[in-house]
């Protein structure tokens, strides 16, 4: 048999090849992790490079994801769709083996990671998916789901808040089936920690309830591969922390930062060589290391094992197993759309008044009735949110139910959200302050980025929060969500565009949906059926204009209420308006140009109202038109006496359509 | 004397009735924390309600900022200028009460909290400004700065990942005048927290190298007391854990989150009266107890002293008083215009083509020179950001020196960096790439909102930052900074721009500043002396039309010098435009008409240019004009590549203005 350090040398050589030939990247974490990516990889790994999809393959995550190289080598040699020819174009324009592993690029790269800490976030979501999968679908003699998920991590992803978040909530809810590695070799960006990160690792995860196995040697295969069949043995989650040594195996960087993130130099590279005994060309593999790598055969053997145990699954619960294959293809039931039609219909016969979270609680509420799929959650705000729902069942230590109390933990929160959507057979959604949009922030510009269709319910969306004050009172949130690529944004009016923007939501197969509701009431407003189809296009006339068009006040939210009555005022003077509705800008803006034009005329003045950073608006009214919005942070008081203070009035939105009358 | 409990139920009376008066808040944390803060307040804390600003006083922060009646009530009993009416208007517009406290709002209040986790993180800023100014200013004899930082912090704030960051931090740092209360209740608004927070406490804080007092009963005064004498005799950080009632006294409520944030209503109240023995009216507080609360005496004897002290200090070190003086005031040295200045125009001779980052560095350099106030750091990215300077000392355990290395905690830097700048005589600088922004991005608008200066670098601006890919890409980052309201954002385009850039941002006051810089070099583009003079504010010409004037390009940073290139190529074909630089829209939104009028024309066609999100140009460009920017994520690519990609081009920007002159 080839021996171990020949497996891992060939990692070792290719990350220090690609890396070079890049002319960037990071060589000293491949190099580093290189002995024990092969005790997991070559010893443990269950999966299948020729099904990457296999539902229950073990999980990979490389949360150090600078490390790049790791993770491309380990899929090449195995045996999956990364050719040597996609390892030499590391880093370069449409290449499968970008900087830094990107969920869809490559086949078998589970998550995009890079920024830190938020990787082992989407492991600990994929580790709790897995168990509320098997809870809701394993049965008695059918382990249909039933594997494990492995991290990668360093010393970055460590000192980031994030880590502290969900291994704190990993430790709690007992996520027995999630091992961390985590790459102890004492080095960052600015050189060796102990200047700025001293912290006793192995005590910090006992405080959490982790199974914590100390002081491994990670050059040492026996140390490591007892390690992992501890891990796996353990009724907690496990952190193996391994003593490594960065960019092992280059005699004069390795152990130091010089390693760390840039080539090591052609000369280094061939001292390299020698040292490790590595006589192969660049990006050549001698024959019978890609024999001893390869994972196919047995691969397709635990794949083809798995594919008997569902098959009689699938005879012994013909519907489970049918509702297991919709879930994990993240397909919606045939009749949703009709479903959807009639829940619409009743939502707009009833016209209720109510703050648009709790339209968003009634939505939740039908859709989760026909969508099991469904995984609500807060950080720590279910009764403010309104994410919960009659019926649903709090997530506990036993790891089954639909409804996740994430703690005071926004951006675990999210990156978990990410984690379980990225698993499959869940859509998460969960909530918090709009506020507190900012402290996940990445992880919903990280969903966006991977086109992966998490719902985010972000409530208390302006100075309608009221007496909390302006620290929890967005201004510019919902204008900053709108400009992240590919984010879907709706800001509801009422109880119909709520449910709607829940559908649409529920309906994006690419896109991740953040939902922004009203603490406050706001009126039902009247639609036809028309209007009512217009819903889902972003934006349409809510309220014609009843003569001569001179203006349209286009709206949001709380605010188009307080159009629809400055478009009173200004009829009764003989000024006629138009208000159009614009929950999504992003669905609008992807309508054809006869309809946006058919909504908003070229050329007819255009005045914005909205409770939320003025600025966001122009590229909708222009220099010519005006924007009834806030400018500066609000204040600490009842909400009625803000909107006031702040100009939402009927008559601050009349004299600003005056204004830009008068100035045409 | 009056007893300890009567000195506590003034906090519970007066925060439950303010609470009902406002029919909104929080009272539990108030009250189950009132005998702590009797501990604390009456017994240890070294203050001066007549003065709020003495520099030696110790600083206090309520990290779990809703409990805000709670220092309130403090703040009144103790003598600070919060009268009883004051009380009354709690959660009022325009009251000195807000929702959460507010620096600048409220004498006594040391920083704005209610955003969780961020109270603890400005607390270690403050507690390492303590030390590092001590380490500077204090001589043999003279312990000028000489106090501790309290903090009250609840689970919440325990579960937020930025706790973690600084706390870790703070440990390594050994801050030992750091006393930190956790006000262990087990509720958070979901309810008990056993569900979702399990964390060994005390032990993650051993797992930092903190002193831990574990099970201290918050309702024992003299066990606070013991706690907090050898918090004081300590030589690490300490964190008391308090075992506490929330809403202690309430009969019904108290150990639920019923009590955490709603009024108990009146007959709770009622009832609560009667349980603790409080006999008073709403608002009354017998003399006896208003007497024994005043700190006035006791902290105009103790401010005395220091000023004895500081007086004798003068007298032996005349020169470093004053500056100690200048320093704590926020002042800059009176010649530093002028200094400013001649550093200007040897960067305008020099005309160096090197990256912003590079331009950021030689301005650091010059500006450290000067301002020994500066403290630089950067969240493990000290040879990227390049916020490091030639002769910068790095802060180490020893609690001196002028450059930080907070390690990859891009949060905790930003909140730290507000706490550093409300404690005063410093100016933190911290770099991280403009993407991790996001990670801070709360921090940033808390500084905003609180109306200080610190200076936020982020470099690597955009796809120009190459090969790393999208995940570090920034596209929206920019636009976003901007929409925060009070922030302001360069981005500038060579050498002079950068300087101006920082010389701006140190000069601010009342605003903080983001420093947007490149990775890449840029070429310097020639100025005259109007222009250099110009530079300041926001936006210039940078170069002017040779002909009729047909548009105008404006644009930012890397692509000015694309700008001027299309401009050139145009003028070829007898089209001719101006380029503006932009590199601070906050600074030119804030120049008269006049002047912005001849920069832009009004009726003049526009395009902006700027390799970041198109929607933010709108506001300057309108319906009518164009943008070149990124409407999608980047690629993982060699930078040259990607400009060509993604359209930043002289054919593109040439085309676009064709384009629009043909539709106008």
């Amino acid at each position: 048999m080839v021996n171990r350090s020949s497996l891992a040398n060939a990692i070792r050589a290719l990350s220090m090849d690609a890396v070079q030939q890049a002319n960037s990247g990071h060589p000293g974490a491949p190099m580093g992790m290189a002995d024990i990516a092969v005790a997991l990889w070559h010893d443990n790994l269950r999966h299948n490079p020729a099904n990457p999809e296999w539902p229950n393959r073990d999980r990979f995550v490389l949360s150090n994801g600078h490390g790049s190289m790791l993770i491309y080598s380990l899929l090449h040699l195995s045996g999956y769709d990364v050719s040597i020819d996609d390892l030499k174009n590391f880093r370069q324009l449409h290449s499968k083996t970008p900087g830094h592993p990107e969920y869809g690029y490559t086949a078998g790269v589970e998550t995009t990671t890079g920024p830190l800490g938020q990787g082992i976030a989407n492991a600990v979501g994929m580790a709790l998916a897995e168990k509320l999968l098997a809870a809701e679908f394993n049965r008695d003699g059918f382990p249909v789901v039933d594997h494990h998920t492995y991290v990668f991590l360093g010393d970055g992803c460590l000192m980031e808040g994030i880590s502290h978040e969900v291994c704190s909530l990993a430790g709690t809810l007992n996520l027995n089936k999630l091992v961390v590695f985590y790459d102890d070799n004492g080095i960052s960006i600015d050189g060796h920690v102990e200047g700025w990160f001293t912290d006793d690792t192995p005590k910090r995860f006992e405080s959490y309830g982790w199974n914590v196995i100390p002081a491994v040697d990670g050059h040492n295969a026996d140390a490591v591969l007892a390690a992992i069949a501890s891990a796996k043995a353990s009724d907690k989650p496990t952190i193996i922390c391994c003593k490594t040594v960065i960019g092992k195996g280059s005699p004069n960087k390795q152990g130091t930062h010089d390693s760390h993130g840039a080539p090591l130099g052609k000369d280094e590279i061939t001292a390299t060589r020698a040292a490790i005994g590595w006589e192969h060309a660049p990006f050549e593999i001698p024959a019978d290391i890609y024999a001893e790598w390869s994972a196919k055969e047995k691969g397709a053997a635990q794949e083809g094992e798995w594919n008997n145990l569902f098959a009689a699954y699938a005879a012994a619960h013909p519907e489970l197993a049918a509702e297991f294959k919709r879930r994990v293809a993240g397909e919606l039931p045939a009749d949703f759309s009709a479903y959807a039609a009639e829940q619409l219909k009743l939502i707009d016969e009833k016209a209720e008044t109510i703050a648009t979270r709790k339209a968003s609680q009634n939505a939740i509420q039908a859709l989760t009735a026909k969508l099991p799929e469904l995984l609500g959650g807060s950080a720590d705000l279910a009764g403010s949110n309104l994410t919960n729902w009659k019926g649903c069942q709090s997530v506990k230590v036993d790891q089954s139910g639909n409804y996740l109390h994430y703690g005071v933990r926004e951006f675990g929160m999210a990156a978990m959200m990410n984690g379980i959507t990225l698993y499959g057979g869940y859509r998460p959604f969960g909530g918090t302050f709009l506020m507190f949009s900012e402290y996940a922030r990445n992880a919903l510009r990280m969903a966006s980025l991977m086109k992966i269709n998490p719902i985010f319910v972000f409530t208390h969306d302006s100075i309608g929060l009221g007496e909390d004050g302006p620290t929890h009172q967005p201004v510019e949130q919902t204008a900053t969500l709108r400009l992240i690529p590919n984010h879907d944004v709706w800001r509801p009016a009422d109880t119909a565009e709520s449910f709607v923007a829940w559908q649409v939501a529920v309906e994006h197969t690419n896109t991740p949906t953040s939902l922004v509701f009203s603490r406050q009431n706001l009126a039902y407003l009247k639609k036809d059926a028309e209007q009512l189809a217009n819903i889902r296009k972003g934006g349409y006339v809510i309220s014609k204009e009843a003569g001569e068009l001179k203006a349209v006040l286009i709206a949001t939210g709380s605010e188009v209420e307080l159009a629809m009555k400055a478009q009173a005022a200004l009829a009764a003077e003989g000024v006629h308006v138009r208000v159009v509705s614009m929950p999504s800008t992003y669905m609008f803006d992807r309508q054809d140009a006869d309809y946006k034009n058919s909504v908003l005329p070229k050329g007819t003045p255009r005045v914005a109202v909205e409770a939320g950073i003025a600025d966001y608006w122009y590229k909708y009214v222009g220099l010519e038109g005006a924007v009834v919005g806030m400018t500066t942070f609000g204040e600490s008081a009842p909400a009625g006496e803000l909107f006031k203070q702040f100009g939402f009035t009927v008559e601050n939105v009349v004299n600003t359509v005056k204004g830009v009358l008068t100035a045409a």
